[in-house]
């Protein structure tokens, strides 16, 4: 059986104004064509204004100027894609286990729990460690050494966290991603081979963090790798030892910053963008999809090298081919614009 | 031991001719270098016909305009690397233990398996889950409440299935993959951070699906994730929330598709190959590796982006150079040529 | 409580000239900037001299020439960073437990274990596997059927080694990854299908290897994959089927070798560089960051097709619009050159 809410209920918790009946009865969340009577719905983008007409919503998250074309309940929102973004926590379909600590879950005595955890079967939990109030701990992940989480925090399943990594409340980490692994420091050895540098620093993450699945956060070499408050990681994502990144950074898929480089504030990374080691970010700069900063930004702004014209392989490469005669292209042409006009003296 | 296999055991089964001794014992299947009297071997691409000479093996598959080359036991075949395929599954070398469920694993009260599954040490599954029938879970891997699995499918150790991803039949994942985490969903708050967009979607796999090692489908922010049958997908692979694969795509190592796009039958993405966000593409589209898709593509043919021509890393350097100058260059040549035809007049 | 050693003992260790009081008590190992009375530092960059000045150390590595400019224990050395790499494993953090089988670990009675070992909690391995003197197996890692691991060997925690892998002493591997998945092997059936080619080869892992977090080796289609002694390799890391790396190479976070080539020894790939597959590299080709490889290298040297100059990203467009026309832009140039130069004949 599905929860029931009064369209108010939702209206009052978004602070939104209501036009319609307020006692509609909302059980689901559903985009506009999928939406039934009991569901609600919105309208973010205007080009899917034409769906509104012929949705089977109960009600709909929308702004004013469209507020008439919507015969049901209607929640007007300034910003209906963050009016939406804040209901989804009342349709959470995630399990909510019960505080509950499985009998197959091993748990070092030296270790501090908060009473009303849930720490999942076979996850493993090391001398030294702290979890706060309120943490879900999934199946099948491990606590290393010494590391603690403050409140609210939920590690899904098959985690890795090692020793000394040491998060804020409301940190989220997806299934598979490694926290406090080795960085990757290695000095050559003078004969060919590769001496290890062990990896003696740790993590330290803020608040409200949200880690994606199969990401990487390595620990310092010397000091620690720090993670701002408010950061949000997607998958695949990799941050190097010694990187530091400020409040509010958003690292899409595979976006990488190698050792030591510090990212300011609000800065955001699309998909497989990278950062090269031992440089400095501004706050609030954009690097584009597969863009490579290959030196410090001082700047906030929008920045590139990454995304040619997509075009059929063939004619792709002839275009390639040409790249290679790049160098040769501008002086070729520089010769001729002198040989031009001096023939024209 | 190993088991041996008569010639005209293997040839019935491939439904190819056979020449030479029907009864020559096979135990084994090696490459034409490394074959023993008692291996079959095969001969797919012309370039290693040169091998078959000295090869040892006891016997070969091959076309039938070669089949005079070789003077054992020839399986005659139209396409000798499909019959090659066919046949590696007489020679598996990955466990297939008995159905057992191992006393350590966990499984909820309220979950439903198949007697003849085998549920590997410290696998973990949820309440409402179902499993199909000869399924194999390897050990340490997580299945989340109200997923479900068909028949025959093999999920391997460390794997991550979230809460309501439906499965069909013979699907198989990778170690340390990782299914239905959240998308990447936040909402911009207006203040710099971000609000989490609770993703309450989930995935559906169709039949015979392979998903490589630590790759990852993410679960729909609202509706599902779906992935067609057929599809295979390499290890490091990245599906966004609501993409929609159809039958058969291929995805190499590190390929990804971001947020709600859909991609149709047959299409083949190489290594690391890309698409953006909310595209369509048609059927039997190939992308070439590292290639990335800015922008829908409706016809089917091989498209490119990436892969500018290899040189010295000096070289390299002059020419990228020339390319922040591509846009001043072909104004330049515009100028010259309109001032060198005026001053022909 | 921090066991102090003597300064003394740490330039014997790395045989190296003490200036300054032998009897220092050293306990920890920090930056310039952070290091107080009683941790050691060093100065391998001399953008950091600088630093010497105000640092708390109790005792520094540098080189001769800059001894003078520290006023407490300096320890002289010919390449500071070595020293200080090697003199690491004295401040090593990472958990050292004693020999111990946890009783929740579950081996197989067919398994050899050296008395020596530590395995962890739920770790899981299989029949027929052999592990050498020393080794730490991590909380929730398993280890498939047949494989082997030599004396000394780290694997972290939730790392998946499947069947017949074998692997050398003193091999590291960490979170998340998994050795000796299948390769991605499909032959197409001639129908858009595609038929599963089971691999059937194993993996071999020399001595001295250290594998970083969610990096992937697959196992061989027929025959083998294999990995020189001393490699290391970076988190997120691909090594496709049947490839074979040489000694000592390097390959940093997102490095990838695609099906079946082979790299000499002591080549390094930078963050996402990638090899096409039936390549093969010299020894010591170096392959900067995310470019391909695309044809086989018999010249050591430094490579590269990849980071164009960063710019802005509204610039960036207008570039990347002249790549569409590099073809024409030469051939008209080859035009334009030709009709001036007959016009001044």
């Amino acid at each position: 059986m599905k929860t029931a809410y009064r369209a108010a209920e939702l209206a009052d918790f978004l602070e939104l104004e209501l036009r319609g009946c307020p006692d509609t009865p909302i059980s689901g969340l559903a985009t506009l064509e999928d939406a039934g009577a009991s569901d609600i719905s919105f309208v973010a983008n205007p080009r899917y204004l034409a769906l509104l007409k012929d949705s089977g919503a109960g009600a709909v998250i929308l702004s004013a100027e469209h507020a008439d074309r919507f015969p049901r309940v209607c929640l007007v929102s300034h910003n209906p894609y963050l009016s939406y973004a804040k209901l989804t926590q009342w349709f959470v379909t995630a399990p909510q286990p019960a505080r509950e600590i499985h009998s197959s879950a091993v748990i070092s005595s030296d270790a501090v729990v908060a009473s009303d955890c849930y720490i999942g079967p076979c996850a493993v939990i090391g001398a030294g460690v702290s979890i706060g109030s309120g943490c879900y701990i999934g199946a099948n992940s491990t606590i290393g050494e010494r590391s603690s989480l403050g409140s609210g925090c939920r590690i899904e399943s098959n985690v890795t966290i090692y020793h000394d990594v040491a998060m804020g409340c409301q940190v989220t980490v997806h299934g598979g991603s490694v926290i406090g692994a080795d960085g990757f420091g290695f000095a050559p050895d003078g004969d060919g081979g590769w001496q290890k540098i062990h990896q003696i620093g740790g993590v330290k993450i803020g608040d409200r963090v949200e880690i994606g699945a199969c990401s990487t956060i390595d620990r310092g070499a010397i000091g620690d790798t720090v993670i701002g408050s408010g950061v949000i990681l997607d998958n695949h994502v990799q941050i190097a030892h010694n990187v530091r990144l400020g409040d509010n950074v958003a690292m899409a898929a595979y976006a990488a910053i190698a050792g030591s480089s510090v990212i300011g504030d609000n800065c955001v990374l699309a998909g497989d963008a990278a950062v090269y080691g031992h440089l400095q970010l501004a706050d609030r700069v954009q690097v584009t999809a597969r863009s490579t900063v290959t030196k410090s930004i001082t700047e906030s702004g929008s920045y590139s090298n990454a995304a040619l014209p997509l075009m059929k392989s063939g004619r792709w490469r002839r275009n390639a081919v040409g790249f290679a005669q790049l160098a040769t292209l501008a002086s070729r042409l520089d010769a001729l614009d002198k040989r031009t006009r001096s023939s024209d003296d």
